[in-house]
């Protein structure tokens, strides 16, 4: 009999297979607060609230003391202390816990990851102001790419589990033919087993959309989770982890398959947790550095990361110059251009470009960019909703330093938020660059932070953007232009470099933007990451089969 | 249109899907010498014969003189020369040929690589000679496990590759609702685009059982593939090699998508080439350091290990003992002990164990097996045919120093060859240890060595296994016993090591045999091997998606 909370789900289930398999359009969770009921808004702030400045409830084993100093981008501290563990403790815990977890195979962990993604789906305003305060989302940005966003991302990697776990026998009736002799005649069982206990390591600035998938791909194939949060940014997987033992203990489990291990800023509990002989995979979403560090060093487990890169756009030619500007603006001032797929590096050719309004030089297609920024964010109270704060003091210092690279297009602009006096928030910086001027534009500045690079022309650009995803890596490409043949060439660069591209984005859908069962986030194919979001290769080796046979 | 090639075997592909569905018995590629017509024997040994003392011809760019110095283990110097390759002429090459080959195709990469496959079956009898004088196997077992279980392993991940690029959608409409207004619309296409370049290191005593899955994962996947055979076993991978080209050049691709690397013992062109940055996929079969340094160094690259491993039987009890010698005797004697998956440590109780003919004592198993050993190689002219001939120096002297391990219950023995009177030949050595003698029995003495290994209990023959699993590695685990629970155990016991178990084999099947198509040969699961021959994690890294969207 199939489990309960498989029955319970598998709709949902059988709803997301047939989504990866078309790639259209489809969504589990509402991004419309609307649906989620009258006074859901002030119920999650409500429950918000009720966490500030206290003790953080999670019953886990090998607990001494408190851990936690996350304030708001928007200026409060939380306050909030999470238990601080005794690792060894904890890990003999979560290796008592797996044991049952292990053995209780496909269709329990997918329903039991299942549940907990429901049950996070109904907290989700809770969730969009723990994903605000800790990383300077707006609000609505919180809810969306922090609530329903990245539970479809969790449930999409719960649907390729379960695709690859599914193909798999449990029996098999093995019959071969001895010529006139009676056949040989095998039974064979084939058991999914996992492959020890996952290590998700959260980021600062979407530690739900980033963490999801690593984790349940990591639950609905029978691991056990350990949760290491990015210490700015603790409360939103500390929610998760709290939600999945409440479920686990609920179902039966022990809670300890997922525990959440919170930690001080800047001390090396990472390193020894990706170490550990017992943690098997991890998933890492940060800088290119420790993600490097944990690919060289984490040896005795499969390492999938997500590190930094050069998000380009090449600008060749427009049908609708406004279009563009209006675009690209808003890529570049959606979250202060913290998003990991925001574009840094606009490329344009010195001489102009072509539109359908006639010619625009360089110095134009740069200006008319900064004015979109301009007129987008040209109204503070609106200004806030898109650009929320920023996430950390190194923003603010490459911001100034940035300055220093050229020519100002647009000067970066403290802007005041009507609600929080002590957020910081800041419009975009757009600097003119040199083609030649590589040193500067092929790092990644993380942050608002945009260069207009003339070139000598689109075949310079598109070169110069190859390169700087296989050398760089990048997460995403953009190109515009009017012709088929030049488009054509960006697919190449693309297909070559190993990024996604995004051709001539003019209206609703901005290049920063990947939605869950239809566009792969990352390729896995250049050094921006190791891995995508989500295919077959994501899952397929978070467990083993093992098979035993015997003569019937 | 579908390519041509694919047309051709889309049956054999979608036959081939079906069993890897139900991983019952099936086999595309027969292993009876009748199927394959009157005269096909002698075709090959003549073919064969051609080959001796000359160079072999294969055009590759970048050749100067030739390579090669393999000797048949059954007596004389192949004599074959082979294009001794500048690296990187020839990797210019290949970096050429691959241009055109990755944008084919998911239906041209599969047909290629299956009518490649179908022209190597053809040729079965001639790949039965290379495999026999190269490394060491009787002649009907070259011919089988050479040749069409070689081949159905290569079907394999074909079909396992087909499998998970069929899955993903050339394009799709993607269309968001917008409450009252136009919904969102885009036209997304996904490209399913190789990794780079796909190595493939081989091995001396299965260079195409285990080096055609990793061969025609990467070809079925898009990657050109460059072939590294060990230089005692290079003709049947060069066979291999210029089949392939023959049917790329006859599909209008470059041949140079497949190239082969031939070079001298003991220099360091292997590992030269695992750091090449072109070389984004390695699979490697061969020793646990050579495996274990490629982890480690070749970073770039995608790596699959199949090492060494330490594999034990657990006998319990039996109902039928006499089954069980006749059984593990063959299994210590095919192929000279020199498979990966033979067995090596047989752990029986001190105080004997329980048979349907009554008690029998510890020395009685141990001599009972022995007898095995004897009567089935009494006969010579039947002997040579299971045991073929010693591989290499090692093993001899491995041989020797196990001999004074412990008491001898079976010395090793040479053997003449009726045929071949330079042929190393040598029967099985059993040498008695006890359970204290880990530091003896733990490593991998590879080749015709077994050591029945005294224990307090079959619960300490079942926890050392376990832990020699986890800590040495294992390819295979087997176990004798009369007792459900105690079968049970040896379950738990394989689930939580990751190593495929044997129940009670007394009949025509034997722990070091592997099906394609239906048994998983290694699991990934333990220090033996990183990979699986074959699911979808051998696959589904071997390639990535880009995808380019747009707005309709």
């Amino acid at each position: 009999m199939p489990h309960p909370l498989f029955e319970r789900h598998a709709a949902t289930i059988e709803r997301a297979l047939a989504a990866i398999g078309d790639r259209g359009y489809w969504s589990a969770y509402s991004e419309s607060p609307k649906a989620y009921g009258e006074g859901a808004v002030e119920a999650g702030k409500a429950a918000f609230d009720a966490l500030i400045g206290k003790p953080f409830a999670l019953d886990q084993p090998g607990t001494a003391g408190t851990v936690g100093r996350e304030v708001s981008p928007f200026g409060m501290p939380l306050g909030i202390g999470y238990p601080k563990p005794d690792v060894d403790q904890l890990f003999t815990a979560v290796g008592a816990a797996e044991k049952e977890w292990r053995k209780a195979g496909p269709e329990a962990w997918v329903g039991v990851a299942t549940e907990i993604l429901h049950r996070i789906n109904r907290q989700s305003f809770l969730f969009a102001n723990a994903v605000m305060h800790t990383t300077g989302q707006a609000f609505m940005m919180a809810f969306q790419a922090g609530g329903p966003h990245a539970q479809d991302r969790g449930l999409e990697a719960i649907a390729y589990a379960w695709a690859e776990m599914k193909k798999i026998p449990a029996t098999a009736r093995w019959e071969k033919p001895q010529g006139k002799n009676e056949p040989l005649k095998m039974e064979k069982h084939f058991r999914i087993v996992p492959r020890g206990i996952g290590l998700v390591i959260g980021c600062c600035t979407f530690p739900t959309w980033n963490g999801f998938p690593g984790f349940f791909a990591d639950l609905a194939t029978g691991n056990a989770v350990v949760v290491k949060p990015h210490p700015q940014a603790i409360l939103p997987l500390a929610l998760t982890v709290r939600i999945a033992r409440e479920v686990l203990a609920e179902s039966g489990f022990d809670p300890n398959v997922v525990t959440l291990i919170a930690h001080e800023a800047a001390d090396d509990v990472a390193q020894k947790l990706a170490l550990r002989p017992e943690v098997r995979l991890i998933d890492f979403t940060g800088s290119a550095a420790n993600g490097e560090w944990l690919e060289a060093h984490a040896r005795q487990a499969q390492v999938y990361t997500e590190k930094s890169g050069v998000n380009q756009i090449v600008v060749d030619s427009a049908d609708d110059f406004k279009g563009v500007a209006r675009n690209v603006a808003f890529s570049l001032s959606l979250y202060t251009g913290q998003m990991c797929t925001a574009p840094q590096n606009i490329y344009v050719p010195a001489d102009g470009i072509e539109t359908a309004d006639g010619h625009l030089t360089f110095d134009e297609v740069a200006s008319g960019i900064a004015e979109g920024v301009q007129k987008l964010l040209g109204d503070p109270a609106r200004a806030v909703e898109i650009l929320g704060a920023v996430v950390n003091d190194g923003v603010m210092e490459r911001l100034e330093k940035a300055r220093r690279l050229g020519d100002i297009v647009l000067d970066t602009q403290a802007i005041a938020h009507p609600l929080y006096p002590q957020a910081r928030i800041r419009t975009p910086l757009i600097v003119k660059l040199r083609a030649a001027d590589l040193d500067q534009y092929l790092a990644e500045w993380f942050g608002p932070i945009a260069f207009v690079i003339a070139t000598e022309s689109t075949t310079q650009s598109l070169a110069i953007a190859r390169d700087a995803v296989k050398t760089h890596g990048a997460l995403t490409l953009s190109v515009y232009s009017r012709r088929q043949e030049t488009i054509d060439q960006a697919i190449d660069v693309a297909e070559d470099a190993g990024v996604a591209l995004s051709i001539n984005l003019t209206g609703g859908v901005f290049v920063n933007q990947s939605a869950a069962f239809s566009d792969y986030h990352g390729t896995g194919a250049n050094p921006a990451a190791n891995a995508a979001l989500t295919d077959a290769a994501f899952v397929a080796s978070r467990f083993r089969v093992v098979q035993h046979r015997q003569h019937i």
